[in-house]
């Protein structure tokens, strides 16, 4: 038989205990970020060291001001193998608004061939299948053919500020040759694909202040220089006619992709369906660039959020004390989100006019891009796993998101980095009745069952 | 003894006792807008209506859909006198946030000379002194030299929607030659002064709406039009950098005051002491006008209240499904409320991108310009009654406020109109701790006093 047929057999062997445990392991209300989660937090880190150690790994425990991190080793396959260390994380999204839940965000509910819970997918789904192939590739073969590292962090959702300083201090332990990410995702349930990087990031509040307090906008209107004003006009001269950002030098440092690197991703992108799922058409891209060359290639500068004044039911005619804007850019290889910060900074406050006061935060958790060979080693290993057990060839995408540590874990651990994962755009992360096809968890356990024996090959 | 003695002397002898009933009037909680506050918006009308049935007037109660108008008369003085209409309104807006009073809102307190509650100026403060003067007067004199006609509603602070329909309904009863708004104000507390006229006043919500939900600006950032990129944008448009607002058409039917008018109003304005009190300088207006110039002439577009995506704490990298501004203008002589809506609409539809829906929600209590003649018969006798008061010359103002149903009244009652008071623009109307000083609620009663008599000699 196929060596993927002895893993799906054994998966369907071990279904009940598999999905049992995998329940377990998102009935812990791990949202790191919300204080009032910290033990449910570490009950959750603590259940994951112990299923670990169970399945013969060597676990350390790294503790850090906030949620711990876990370390989980077999090196048994000895120095002159290659080395492979996995990144995932078991923290979760806060859940609110709570009544737009089906069924309870922590109590796990299969509907339709997909199980609904906070963090199905994101990441306590697609970190509990690889959890699940490390056990049963151990359980069918006795061991690796490579040494296998696996770190699982405990703060993503809150933009990893521990970790950051953490993996600095670890890099000897996280020494690699390669390294996955498996966070990532697919475009659509039959399109098997590896992602070849992400987008960097940066986010800022704005705030723009004027008076002591609100004014009375019949008195005061047209007399002080309105915030929600100013801070319309300084936010509507960011992108010109063409959607480009006018910020200066924000450009400068991007290095394009090679014509041959971009001819080897899939841009393809469906706008009707596109709009069916989402009500909107692409219109804010750049002039001249398709959907997904905006999203993947191109950096960004979006209003999060905007607020100042009165916006409740009825009309109160305020002139508003202060208005607030919370700023974010993604950014494309090879721009320095603190040189971003420094270009956003100066072109703004030269907009603010005379007599208001601006301020700029800069929030945690900024991020740098990465964008990867397409014709590696590792990015032919994972192409291949993804075509065996989709049956299909598979294709390079990237993402425009950002998953901020991975750039410094590849750059501590010295390893070719690749974004796997079977996330699908709609699986909801984020956001009530989250969800994750019980096929799409097999095909991730596959996956990394096919990759790791792939590992052997080298 | 001079006849404004006599009003001080009788203010002083019932002093304790118009304080009392002051008080009283101020405790029931007459927010009309709110339906939680319906049952002590009525018992606050009724306990009015047998207040002015005790001290001589016919009382009659019109009802409306909403809050009671009260009806007062006085018309014994005969169809050769003349007839004075007077407006007041006995509704008070909310009084959130509750937390920043000094004293409960509607216990009312007295500190440092000053009556702190909710209404205490606005308008019931200055609605009573308009009561105690009739009933002082009447105690006195036993009768009035004029007519006497006293609207007071209930609705005011909610823009009247039930006034306006009913004046016109009772358009015999309210004919009058002279109409006295007394809901104003001066510029400072030892500045008597009249008020020629307020701006209009128009007030809309617009919306711009995208996605069916709010979207992930790592995957769709760039995309997308980000509604609040689309809100900025075209907001930013509506001014240019001299403050001139770009709606075509904007300022057309804009009727100048005459430099001999001009002449006549007081347009002084301490920059320093503006700074002080409001924490800001006047760098607002249109280049080449002064802050009054801005606050009495001008027309204004305002943005009261901007949202869109996530404002809270921390940061969420959202592409919002819409976003939404509260807009107002600020109308001046003769411009037209209905014609400024068109033409907003119309300017700010056409900066609208593709794939963003855009509507306009225009609210009630819309109210057009008012500007009356600086040199009328009745602004010499309140000038001469304010100037007595005072014991100071009385200048002439404008207000940059609007009281919407003004306009429509001096339309119906065919009357004369001039708006009074002696608020101030730091008693905190519609914000916590609003006061009134105890001495002012004195010269607004002997003004009244004092005009009464002077109605007589004409």
């Amino acid at each position: 038989m196929s060596s993927l047929q002895k893993y799906q057999e054994a998966f369907q062997k071990n279904r009940k205990e598999i999905f049992e445990d995998y329940f377990t392991f998102l009935r812990f209300e791990s949202i790191a970020t919300d204080p009032a989660y910290q033990s449910q937090t570490l009950s959750c880190a603590e259940w994951l060291r112990e299923y670990l150690s169970k399945i013969g790994l060597d676990v350390q425990v790294w503790q850090t001001p906030g949620a711990p991190t876990l370390f989980a080793t077999d090196t048994r396959a000895g120095k002159d193998k290659k080395t492979v260390l996995i990144y995932c994380h078991y923290d979760v999204q806060p859940v609110d608004p709570l009544n737009l839940w089906t069924s309870p965000p922590f109590e796990p509910t299969i509907r339709d061939g997909q199980v609904f819970a906070r963090g199905a997918v994101d990441d306590k789904g697609q970190c509990f299948y690889t959890v699940a192939a490390i056990k049963t590739y151990l359980e069918l073969n006795g061991s690796f053919p490579f040494n296998l590292k696996f770190i699982i962090e405990g703060e993503e959702e809150s933009g990893s500020p521990n970790l950051f300083p953490l993996i600095r201090e670890k890099k000897p332990e996280l020494k690699a040759d390669y390294l996955l990410i498996v966070d990532s995702g697919i475009q659509a349930p039959d399109a098997p694909a590896i992602t070849l990087g992400c987008r960097g990031l940066v986010c800022m509040t704005l705030t723009l202040t004027e008076t002591h307090f609100d004014l009375h906008s019949g008195s005061h209107g047209g007399v002080v220089y309105n915030p929600n004003r100013a801070l319309v006009e300084i936010l509507g001269k960011v992108h010109d006619e063409n959607g480009h950002i006018l910020i200066p030098g924000f450009y400068d440092d991007i290095v394009p992709l090679s014509a041959e690197d971009q001819s080897s991703i899939d841009f393809s992108f469906d706008e009707e369906d596109f709009k069916t799922r989402f009500g909107a058409v692409p219109k804010g891209r750049e002039k001249g660039l398709s959907p997904l060359e905006c999203a993947w290639l191109r950096p960004t500068f979006e209003v999060n959020g905007i607020s100042g004044g009165y916006s409740g039911a009825g009309f109160k005619t305020v002139i508003p004390a202060k208005a607030m804007a919370k700023v974010s850019c993604r950014l494309v290889p090879n721009q320095d989100p603190l040189k971003i910060i420094d270009k956003v900074k100066t072109y703004l406050e030269k907009q603010v006019p005379p007599g208001l006061q601006f301020q700029i935060e800069v929030h945690p958790g900024m991020g740098r891009p990465f964008r990867t060979h397409p014709h590696s080693q590792l990015a032919s290993i994972l192409m291949q796993a993804y075509s065996e057990v989709f049956n299909k060839a598979c294709t390079r995408i990237l993402i425009g998101g950002s998953i901020p540590v991975s750039v410094d874990l590849a750059e501590v651990s010295e390893a070719e980095m690749i974004l796997i994962g079977v996330g699908l755009p709609d699986d909801q992360i984020h956001a009530p009745d989250e969800h994750f096809g019980i096929d799409r968890f097999e095909k991730g356990f596959l996956i990394l069952c096919r990759a790791f024996e792939l590992f052997g090959n080298e």
